[in-house]
């Protein structure tokens, strides 16, 4: 049995304030869009760490991924352990700072442990994990699976016209190489990702660590509600086709039908209305709406039942309904191995644990696609998350980076 | 018994035709919006018709409605005809057009057959029915029935800064002195609208003239759903306030509460949702709404019983909801003895007609608070108004004039 290896629970403290200190202060919140002067401002500072602290090789790679290495015993496939830098406007100083700062904590107990690994281990900055100014989310994580290539670079702009690839340049990537950031299994032994929970269970629960089984794959859908303009005061309710009470039994049949499906959450969380006057009945009503589960079998059941509910809603108020929905993503399932082995890495600790899944996104649902990948869960005050207000204890951070470096200890050894 | 009038079918559409003519032909539809240029060349087109055709002394009142004046034999109180020439953006080519000239064409008739009546004649077209873009409706009528004075001209602008002050003032009213304006029953004898329906109900029966029995009181409110904002992704259905989903069932309790009560209708016509996104449950709705009868007591009954649906939906998903719901017109009763007047009229010229309430106001809204008032609908195609397509035929609005002439006839004679 290897060498129990505990954090430096001050120094965590010290990095993660440092790095709510660079944000935007003219924006509410701690405010670190990426691809941001703050965001590069915030890379640089980690940066140094990796080398001063922790002596971990950094390159960008050609996704502007940032990626601090320190080399095994021999050449075998790398421990990979990161997350994001960047934040949504008005955001917290937890969520995807936590996984970043831990891998940097962890390569420096295993250097002033003077632990040599047999793999090598890379400590990942992933870029623009959060929804960015080009319409896209994960970007880093989305190019290391291989899923960006040079012609969605070239054709993605942000508002001011400006493309993802002379962005992802400007960061110190190389996008007319952005293939070159593809990995895979063959050079990523396991991929480990801690991060806040940005849901209640666990802060409610009082558990320090949450074992995430997976990740909840999303449909997402616009549904567009054709009535009929008339007269607000002419017109009897039994003549009326009003496309803002047929929204509103839509709204209802998605919240009934997830209601009682264990597991899925959905949510419409925008509508536009025309023509929205006062004085007139709603002709056209369109709904943003979006489901979540963990288990296609039930998002598909879901998705069945909820456009059944359409099909009565439009013949009983003979109005016409566009739904138009599709699979965002695919339900993510982590690695089995991993799962047992984060749970004895608790077991050991004498740390309680919850095995429980993620309704989000993360960098982790790229890269379980191509590696072994597992993630671990630390909680969040009253399961807030985007918000100034998001906040995890110093203790739990270091409990999560705990759990994490005696997994990659065992997992050194074991895989 | 008097002579039986028959109108002009010919000059009635030659006249409406014109005025269609007279719109902004930059605008969609027919739109003569109230103080535009186009509003003023049809005052100005219909004020020559009634000078020579009619032989009516024209003068603009302090309120700027205009009003052509036809001596009686005595100087008792007036017989009034009138309705308005604005249109709505895009809108039709009778709504209002109808009733001024229905009035002119009486006098023309009347003068035409050399026949003299005890009382004046007053045909008026009443200034800015429509909603102005000084944000009130009905501002000519309004001010003749007493409810505007030099203050509320001077307070009230449009877009542009602009006071209605001045706008009437460029009429050719005189702003100073708005309440010479104010008529009375001392001086009006009674005041009879021909409108279009606006409504289905004639036209889908196939009756050619309504008579109005009354005007829906309306009440309006603004309803204030505050939830709580979570992430769409990891908070459960149970644990979530969405403000939509409850707005949902506040839009469904409304409709179904008026589709129970006879004769009432409800509307919730304007939404807005925050902080509208996809991935985040809905925190804020505010929802516009109105519910209009022509009973008080059924008014408040619904009043009240969509309080206690707002109360039990407030209750049940344990958010908060403000409801300020108001009062904005009571409902109209037209005069019975005119209203039995004009059914006489009917069945003396053997048209059919049938008893209706009206959803829409009017200036005869207004004028029925002060002088004993009638009206008379007519048909119009598939009930649409507000829209270029909006379409009545001639033969009905020539029918509707020979009920008015004739009721006028005997009214002259015998109140």
């Amino acid at each position: 049995m290897h060498k129990k290896i505990k954090p430096n629970l001050e120094r965590l403290r010290r990095d993660i304030e440092a790095l709510s200190e660079i944000t935007d202060h003219r924006a509410d919140g701690y405010t670190r869009i990426s691809f941001s002067e703050e965001d590069r401002m915030a890379r640089t500072h980690i940066r140094e760490l990796m080398e001063k602290e922790a002596g971990l090789n950094v390159r960008i790679d050609a996704a502007a991924n940032m990626i601090g290495y320190r080399a095994g015993q021999s050449n075998m496939p790398s421990i990979m352990i990161g997350s994001h830098l960047d934040t949504v406007p008005g955001g917290g100083r937890f969520d995807g700072i936590v996984g970043v700062v831990a891998g940097l904590e962890l390569a420096r107990r295993f250097k002033e442990e003077k632990i040599e690994l047999d793999h090598p281990l890379e400590v990942v900055a992933f870029l623009a994990e959060e929804p960015s100014p080009f319409g896209i989310s994960t970007i880093g994580s989305r190019a290391m699976s291989g899923k960006l290539n040079k012609h969605d670079l070239l054709n993605t702009t942000d508002g001011e016209g400006r493309t993802l690839f002379d962005a992802i340049r400007d960061m110190g990537g190389d996008p007319d190489h952005i293939g070159t950031a593809q990995r895979s299994g063959d050079n990523i032994l396991i991929n480990l990702e801690l991060h806040i929970e940005q849901g209640p269970l666990l802060y409610k629960k009082g558990i320090e660590i949450g074992i995430v089984t997976g990740i909840a794959g999303i449909y997402r859908g616009r549904l567009e509600i054709l009535g009929r303009m008339d007269h607000a005061g002419t017109t009897s309710m039994n003549e009326r086709k009003d496309a803002l009470t047929a929204a509103a039994e839509i709204i209802l049949a998605l919240e009934g039908i997830c209601g009682q499906i264990e597991g899925m959450v959905g949510t419409i969380g925008t509508i536009e209305l025309y023509p929205s006057a006062a004085n007139v009945v709603p002709s056209k009503v369109i709904l943003g709406m979006e489901f979540r589960c963990l288990k296609l079998d039930k998002l598909e059941l879901a998705l069945a039942e909820f456009k059944s509910s359409v099909d009565r809603i439009r013949l009983k108020r003979k109005l016409d309904i566009k739904a138009d929905i599709w699979p965002s993503s695919n339900p993510v399932h982590f690695d089995q191995k991993i799962i047992t082995q984060l749970a004895v890495a608790c077991r050991e600790s004498e740390i309680p644990y919850l095995e429980l899944s993620s309704g989000a996104g993360h960098d982790a649902s790229h890269l379980a696609e191509i590696a072994p990948t597992g993630m671990l869960f630390i909680p969040c005050k009253e399961g807030r998350s985007h918000c100034p207000e998001e906040w995890s204890e110093f203790e739990h951070i270091n409990r999560g980076v705990e759990v994490l470096a005696n997994t990659i200890l065992t997992v050194d050894k074991d895989y």
